[in-house]
């Protein structure tokens, strides 16, 4: 299985304009969002990317992708359908093969030089099968979060087979279907926002979004969770960090982070020292 | 004198679209750097403001000032022929009146929940004069900013007569020509990025555009030392902080700034705390 296309949404309501936003990489230069992610999706050895947007964004995306936008495609998601729905816009793209999905308003710091994303694609590649990232996260975190069941894969420390997806789950229900064995007490394993996908994905989001009608609000989840009744799918635990731009002081902490995991770690220690100083000063001062 | 018109320079090099980047305002409600400044001036009494930006630029800026859209005047500065030409761009929005001015890059957070804006606009129009907001600021600091040197106005502890203005002075410069009578050793008045200027200034500005012709580069504070010995201009020294977001990690800083002012205060230092152990953690397991 060979890998060598990327589909990233960036159509959601309140998410559109966090691709257009400036950080800082992890590397000391200034780069939109977008450039981050198509960096992440370049060092998995992926160089066919398409862009799931609203119509009118391709120009603002395709400045702020800078000297990556020759290499954009760009799809349409004319209707806010959800984010099951932009996926599947980029069909016709992807054909029928395998691809990368990254999620556009999330920012992927990782451990190692080579990325979260070739990290999954090369499990993917070798597993010959669809595979999402997913990481041991808090019980107090599923509302934010599509939540995978699945049991080890017999000698691997962090691959998963997947036999049930839910989006979003309650407690209750996280509790009765989907506790991962030997994961410690109150986590489960969910969505880091980067999966490879085989094209059956397609088929099943289509019947879904049929369903739907005009409702809209087809998750990725139903349909990963549909999928793996039909094929193998499996799950890697990532040790990587993601940030979400979309949650409040998402941006900040994100840039934080690529900053302490940089060469500027120290300079932006001692800012944010200073500025807290400042601060407690002043309130002493009021 | 009433002032009742404000002009925000956004055309600069580099900081076109720093207007447009998000944060949390001090409030906890999400808005474009645009939308804080815009609210800093209207918290100011000040009703009618002209954004000076490149061609092309107009649509972002209105769509990032959100309600506040209608009551913006654009105009085109349409070569990049500097700050003092910028300002001069809004001449004929101006007219024969007093204006204040603000830059489009930086954030201000207030000690005072009416601002720093106010404060400036309400002794400019108590003393009928030009003011600039100036701040205590250490000597190596000086390549960033325009500083004054000034005479302390009698029984006033924070308002200064100004004689001279030097824009980023060397240190030699600086201790000629720039001591301040009163501030702590190796500390000078610099710019506070706000001002309100009578409308001599444009004269005095329209002069040095004609003489620097296409080489531009006509700073504010050339201008304004040549007004300063035409007529009376005062500096307001603020204890207000200013964030600068072009400099590295500006935004990042504004940011946790306007978090450390607001009703997140806790909520951020908690999270920051929780990131910097994670990444300690992280480094030890590495």
């Amino acid at each position: 299985m060979n890998i060598t296309k990327a589909v990233i949404t960036a159509a959601g309501r309140g998410q559109r304009t966090l691709p257009l936003q400036t950080l800082i990489d992890s590397d000391g230069t200034e780069k939109s969002v977008l450039s981050i992610i198509i960096e992440e999706v370049l060092r998995a050895g992926i160089e066919e990317i398409c862009l799931v947007v609203q119509p009118g964004d391709e120009r603002p995306y395709a400045e702020e992708a800078g000297h990556h936008a020759g290499r954009l495609h760009f799809v349409h998601q004319e209707k806010p359908l959800g984010y099951g729905h932009a996926i599947h816009c980029a069909r016709d793209f992807v054909g029928n093969e395998p691809f990368l999905h990254l999620v556009g308003d999330h920012v992927y710091v990782s451990r190692e030089s080579e990325g979260s994303a070739c990290r999954l694609v090369k499990i993917a590649q070798a597993e010959a099968c669809s595979v999402s990232a997913v990481q041991a996260t808090r019980e107090n975190l599923l509302p934010y979060y599509g939540a995978v069941g699945s049991q080890r894969v017999r000698d691997r420390a962090d691959l998963y087979r997947v036999d049930t997806v839910i989006e979003k789950p309650t407690p209750t229900k996280a509790e009765q279907q989907l506790i991962v064995p030997g994961l410690r007490v109150g986590h489960y394993l969910c969505f880091f926002g980067m999966h490879v996908l085989t094209p059956a994905i397609f088929d099943i989001l289509a019947q879904k979004i049929a369903a739907a009608g005009d409702k809209g609000g087809v998750t990725l989840a139903e349909a990963l969770h549909e999928l793996a009744q039909r094929e193998q799918v499996l799950a890697l635990e990532m040790h990587d960090w993601r940030y979400d731009l979309g949650v409040r002081y998402g941006l900040m902490t994100a840039q934080m982070a690529l900053a302490l995991n940089g060469q500027d770690r120290d300079e932006v220690l001692a800012n944010l020292l200073a500025l807290l100083a400042a601060r407690e000063m002043g309130r002493n001062r009021k």
